[in-house]
């Protein structure tokens, strides 16, 4: 991945990262492993107990702590290209009291998003006095502006989840459980370019109305609609994230109606994409939709979320999120409708925004499939 | 799974965490999704920015904090069997602050070790003056004694990813790539009962010495050993970990002669297990092993971790930890030897704590492999 790593991360992050770490008043920024710190670095660590951090100060020079075992991983990473020095701890060291030592007396760290709480404590200690911030007061506002090699990589996941979507209707039909459906989805997951399966959600009939079901020893039956949001990782760190339903055999007549509304409601939310319009805007349009019809009770999440390195990242496309929408923004468009205990229905697609308005990356027909 | 739920997560394990929770002198512990999580309630919620949280006060009555679109997933979930209230919130509520006014004023809560900072910070400014522990501190006794059921969880587990070593030498031929065998083995491991893939190591000639790297796209020559690391998670929630190695065609005489000096390590520390040794004189006995033949600098990591609900989990088998082994622990028996740039080794078992000594769960034949 190295030519896709110099345009995915490109080593000038470090010192654009460093700079708003400056802007935003804090002294330092420690990542741990995960998407906070592939944004910066590109290396995918293993997310595990001994410490690996980047240590990034306001001023002055990075480093990397990382356990000796996993030196030859790190200097095979990207993050080598970042000409930052790596201090390798051994086992019976302390690699908390490290970082702690060589940063001196620090006022405010910022801390991965994601860091465990087993880490966060230690670094309390390690660094006393100094108040601990999210990373992400510095990193969303750049996480959440993607360039155009992130953009490129969102819709080469995106191409690869539509094929899976291709695929579903030669897996679905009546008397298979949905764990089977699941296996063959996950399956053409990989098949697809995927590194990781993230999640499989087969919901068929009274079960695509729990929004988060994912797969059960559920026989699916003949008439009933099924919910299927599948995604997982690419080797490029990017997700896909993409739902559509389809019914084995005609649906039934409440379900159909339904249907039409919150296709409808997803469409004008998408519509709606532009620089400027705020993130509850987004949501607003297609609750209203929705709502008019007399299904605003069935509509029991948020619209959508952002996606990059993360499935669900910033922005959150939500009431009460004012921030206005701005070019390379991703993120999904997902209303749903769920009759509790009957079935329910969601249509998905991850939106960019350009500077002229939204750009989908999922291409799959969105009306009803029925196979 | 309701049948096996029972069994590995008793419902009295809630009263028993919170009695030790009390002892610990602290108000309540604080479990996000994780393996804190699933261990009191058998809940394998969604790691995902929408808080799920386990409030569970050392005097009172716990409740899970759970976001409305999963409430049906959390009544499908063992938690369901606890008896504890659901209290669902909505997509525009602060379930942060609805915890601290339900806790009212406490002085010390216990997070779970794997607690994102995003959640912890949360929680900090939500539950004001509050300090902030690692629930690890009081369920680290219980999660390190593993029940009976727990036990025969950790020897399905077991067998499961021996039948997966067993097709290794099927898979492992000159010419073929790390990432080809690695897929291989990915397959076999769900094929093999589990649920997740968690790490597919093979390591060959140089990559080898180089104790975490995962897979690349060399290619294996004739002549070359192969470290194959591999394990998942089971349905049960328990995790499989077992190393063997393998060489394509005769070994360099270099490697076969520390290979030998491994093994006998390998078996030396196994041997040693048994009720009130503690975990560091483990990690000595093979490491003394290795250091009379000379490879002593070469045997980079420590000798083992617990294993679980978690891959790496307490108890660690590493020089400066004094507890005791007791029955019920179970933890991984690696050491390796790797001469860096050339190629390197490492046998993996894991080993239970019985009354009398230790059990093994993984039987695959530990001498070299030649394919």
């Amino acid at each position: 991945m190295t030519m896709e790593s110099s345009d995915l991360y490109p080593v000038a992050r470090l010192a654009a990262v460093q700079e708003a770490t400056a802007a935003a008043g804090l002294d330092a920024l420690l990542l741990t492993p995960g998407p906070d710190l592939r944004y910066v670095t590109g290396y995918e660590a293993l997310p595990l107990e001994r410490l690996t951090c980047l240590v990034l100060p306001a001023a002055g020079d990075a480093f990397l702590m990382v356990p000796r075992l996993e030196l030859p991983a790190a200097e095979h990473s990207p993050a080598s290209r970042l000409g930052i020095e790596f201090v390798p701890w051994d086992e019976t060291d302390d690699p908390y009291a490290a970082v702690g030592a060589r940063l001196g007396g620090v006022a405010r760290v910022g801390l991965a998003d994601r860091m465990w709480a087993m880490q966060s404590l230690r670094f309390r200690e390690a660094i006393p006095g100094a108040e601990q911030v999210l990373a992400g007061s510095v990193l969303r506002g750049l996480r959440m502006r993607k360039s155009p090699a992130e953009v490129a990589a969102l819709r080469e996941a995106g191409a690869a989840i539509d094929s899976v979507h291709a695929q579903v209707p030669g897996f679905l039909r009546a008397g298979r459980t949905e764990r089977e459906v699941g296996r063959d989805i996950a399956d053409a997951i990989i098949e697809a370019g995927h590194s990781t399966v993230d999640f499989v959600i087969v919901g068929s009939g009274p079960n695509g109305a729990s929004p988060h079901h994912e797969l059960s020893d559920r026989v699916i039956h003949e008439g009933e609609p099924v919910v299927v949001d599948i995604g997982g990782q690419m080797p490029s760190g990017y997700c896909s994230d993409s739902t559509r339903v389809y019914s084995v055999g005609e649906p039934p007549a409440d379900f159909v109606k339904y249907y039409d509304v919150l296709q409808r409601a997803q469409e004008a939310a998408c519509a709606a994409v532009r620089p400027g319009v705020s993130c509850e805007s987004i949501d607003a349009v297609a609750r209203e939709v929705i709502a008019a019809e007399g299904y605003g009770e069935h509509f029991i999440h948020r619209t959508g979320h952002g996606i990059g390195l993360e499935t669900h990242e910033e922005p959150y496309i939500v009431a009460g999120n004012a921030e206005p929408l701005a070019p390379g923004f991703a993120f999904s468009v997902e209303p749903g409708i769920y009759l509790r205990g009957a079935h329910g229905a969601r249509i998905e697609d991850i939106v960019i925004c350009t500077e002229e308005g939204g750009e989908r990356v999922n291409h799959r027909p969105r009306g009803l499939v029925i196979v």
